[in-house]
């Protein structure tokens, strides 16, 4: 269903010649209308990709009628001609489609470092305009693929209007945003203020808190786009809400098909001074190689988790953290607690719970193993 | 040499029975004076293991007449239990050796969360002390390993007066201190508070700039301890020199033998606005498991260097970043520079240099290799 499940949007994905192996690689998503409100959130980090610098700016006007999305090439690091590839990239679109430039947004995805090939992706647009279908969502997402084994998709229903979505990404996923595209559509009637609150909203909680190997991208970006094509204007609260669970649909989709994983950390923070203090200790924990290890191996290594907590500054008192692995409370008052031979990890799903004893704030941070795979898959290819 | 090398000092390594192995697993360093002054470094980790809390009482006082070290267990994580059992290794030390308590440092390392078997410590501290020798430092040495494959020992000698000293640590080794414990002695005739300004200064460039794998451990503890035995009271810059030198020596080794690691990674940030910027984004790419993984692979992935910069606070233009890989700038102006296929990576040491352009600050972090064999070693070695 993915992008086109909602009414006023067309879509389509094509093979542009971008990937040498002639897979799928070029996406474009358009927005009929009658309205064309968007929203966008960004990656943080300061080494941006050209595409989310000319994206960045087209948000700021609000309205967005289409978006090219490229696989095979992140477009970042690539100087000013970069930005000029993704500038004539906008351009191309708006003159296929009859649009303006400014309302296009455009976002790329694969190695660093590298220009594009317009000579292939330029003819690619064109090919994609001619593609666009009502039916286009699945074949969108297919192509923004690039070391993701499966594409990803996701809706939500309301009363007379549905959010859809696609994602893509399997490594380089932390929070600021991972080496992540998502595109969200719906056709409810809501305007860009309302769009902008859903989206920042359900990103905090959802794509903000994936931390697949606390490596953050430049090219990461999530667009929501309203085309009011149901006529009916949702309350606010259940459209936020809606928004969310597509996000976090995707963003469970997004750690399940992280780079050379075999298991998906659930770290859920409990008894925190402040969501700041469980979201930093989340992440920290998250971001434990040793620990990561030790899941690998399905080692139920509590100390590996203390070591971690006692690296932030959230507030604790370290003789009263208490840690349970997967439902086993295996650290109580600091030491030794429940007979960690008790705990079963053969599943894909792990859960860690970390009670800091020290408030009522809590947080849930999604992070994967590190594997040999994971070397294996980042050692060879060059991304 | 290792911590015998000074005039004033006698130390052993035998095996107590706390590995299940059979290897040497107890150390003991003696200062016989004249003097006792000390001065000691810990982890900033703020899960302490009981030997860190214990010992860090006995820096206060500024005297240390001998230290207990023992592998096989962190005694971290274990609680009033655990504080109690490292109060018994210091008051055991003290009634066998004639010292008092107060001045006997412990420190441990190994698994985090299992109690010491106490009823094999006590009687090898025993042991120990019978095996007392001016030629022990080799024996203590060894006796400190845990997953190290070598023993470290390092020497400086000065004009009547030696700076030598023992290192073990081959995992969670992180600034704040790593899984590492460090004994260094001189018989240089100067007091605490020479010791500990050569050692704080030592330690801030060398073993807080060792990041193999991004995690702080509980037990870290570095400690000086002089005899004065030479009668030589050497110039304070030329002394804190030696020790620095003795410090830079054993970080390497350190590195060197990070668990897993196939390559040593330095990292020197130049073109900094301040120091305190180039060992943040030194730190940073030390910590980024992708670059760490290209790096495992040979392949001089520049895209990876730059989005960890653009992950800091430190000051930089995007655009005018500059990365050379073993001496070949492949990244110019935040953009494709040199040819990458120029850079040879066959090597076990990798030259990483990143060039902030905002100013003239440097640092040097030193990292590892993310490999397949460092997953191993961690997913099947519970510590």
């Amino acid at each position: 269903m993915s992008v086109t499940a909602a009414k006023g949007f067309t879509a389509a994905g094509i093979a542009a010649g971008i990937k040498e192996n002639g897979n799928p690689d070029l996406a474009l998503v358009v927005n009929n209308g009658p309205r064309l409100a968007a929203a966008g959130v960004f990656t943080s980090n300061r080494v941006k990709a050209a595409p989310v610098l000319w994206s960045e700016q087209v948000l700021k006007g609000g309205l967005v009628s289409a978006v090219v999305l490229n696989s095979g090439g992140a477009n970042a690091c690539t100087g000013p001609q970069g930005f000029q590839d993704t500038h004539a990239t906008a351009e191309k679109a708006a003159e296929v489609l009859g649009h303006n430039a400014g309302e296009v947004a455009v976002c790329s995805t694969g190695l660093i470092g590298v220009r594009l090939p317009m000579d292939r992706l330029l003819p690619g647009i064109e090919k994609a305009a001619e593609a666009l279908s009502a039916h286009g969502g699945e074949k969108a997402a297919i192509a923004i693929k690039t070391t993701d084994t499966v594409h990803k998709t996701a809706v939500a229903e309301g009363d007379g209007w549905v959010v859809g979505g696609m994602a893509k990404g399997a490594g380089m996923l932390a929070p600021g945003l991972a080496t992540m595209l998502v595109v969200l559509t719906t056709d409810a009637d809501v305007d860009g203020a309302v769009l902008d609150r859903a989206l920042r909203d359900a990103t905090r909680t959802t794509f903000d808190r994936i931390d697949s190997d606390g490596c953050m991208s430049t090219n990461d970006t999530v667009l929501l786009l309203a085309s009011g094509a149901s006529g009916v204007a949702p309350d606010e609260a259940e459209f936020a809400e809606a928004v969310r669970t597509v996000c976090a649909d995707l963003a469970r989709q997004l750690i399940g098909d992280a780079e050379g994983a075999s298991k998906d950390i659930r770290i859920e923070v409990v008894g925190a001074a402040t969501e700041d203090d469980a979201v930093e200790v989340g992440r920290t924990i998250a971001r434990n190689n040793l620990l990561k290890c030790a899941v690998h191996g399905e080692d139920p290594n509590w100390g590996r988790v203390l070591s971690a907590i006692g690296t932030t500054s959230a507030v604790f008192d370290p003789d009263r953290l208490n840690v349970a692995i997967n439902g086993v409370w295996v650290c109580k008052n600091g030491s030794v607690g429940e007979d960690r031979d008790l705990v079963d990890m053969r599943y894909r799903e792990v859960r860690i719970t970390a009670d800091l004893a020290a408030g009522d704030a809590s947080a849930v941070v999604w992070t994967n193993d590190l594997t040999a795979d994971y070397v294996h898959e980042n050692s060879a290819y060059s991304s």
